[in-house]
């Protein structure tokens, strides 16, 4: 039987860019921004300098990997079809960045397994993971919405998860 | 009515990198390699140094573009839902000389109707550009194969399309 096609997205699924967004707000403003703050609140409007690092090089490159990404990652791949979907095309800093963060962080995965794309819409599969209410909205199959802080509050019909751990269990 | 979504492939569709192949291997070997010797031997057999130029820094970036694709792409881009479909990610280098050279020649196209990639399996649409067998036979729906030496000879049920202005006669 064919494998089914497993979509992941990147950033605030596999790479942690709130570490990212809190150490640089920080950093810049001297002020510490707490994640209650930002609860159901745009990363553009939660974090007055966003523009400033998104677009800077290395954001992208020194993202920490989320916990217990790799080691379910490293299972799933044997049972799925991944592709990693990322919107990266807005700010092209980050294209080889990504691609030199999953050589380094998910070695295991071929750079057929690679997309980098601006829309997410013409890429289709059996299942999404992702944060974005802008992606899984347009998909067509299983969507899971992974739990991050701009997302919190409201579902819109997608299945939550909020963390790697219970990926794990639903998709094994 | 929701417009068709039209994939295009960049290389040997938009960008002309058989220029750069015949160029290249002339400056290393200072032999020149006439098309008809070329004619349906894959590029990598083609041209013995292949794998020295395309790895190598502004390979993509300075290729020339194809006779008329800008002025039937702009056209194109009007009356179809475009995106460009690249296998870009065995050459990392690539990534951001593709994203350079598109916002060069073609900068009536959004950042989001671009998409770099590995394989193309996962993504679909309504009609493709491709002149790469492996490609256009994974393809669902209409299929347009773009003549390139390479694939001369065969056309695997492929709709053949010898230049730009045939598409405009085909898609227009």
């Amino acid at each position: 039987m064919a494998q089914k096609r497993l979509l992941v997205d990147m950033d605030g699924v596999l790479a942690d860019t709130y570490q990212q967004f809190f150490r640089l707000e920080s950093n810049i403003t001297g002020k510490k921004i707490q994640r209650e703050d930002v609860i159901g609140v745009s990363e553009a409007d939660a974090f007055p300098n966003y523009l400033s690092y998104v677009h800077k090089a290395g954001f992208f490159r020194d993202a920490p990997v989320i916990e217990n990404a790799i080691e379910v990652m490293k299972k799933l791949n044997n049972v799925y079809d991944i592709f990693i979907v990322s919107s990266a095309m807005e700010f092209p800093n980050s294209l080889r960045e990504k691609y030199d963060w999953l050589q380094e962080h998910f070695p295991f995965l071929h750079w057929k397994q690679i997309i980098l794309c601006g829309s997410k819409i013409p890429v289709q599969g059996d299942i999404l993971i992702d944060d974005h209410f802008k992606n899984l909205d347009y998909f067509k199959k299983t969507t899971l919405l992974y739990t991050q802080p701009h997302n919190m509050g409201r579902d819109k019909g997608h299945q939550r998860v909020n963390n790697w751990k219970e990926i794990e269990s639903i998709l094994l």
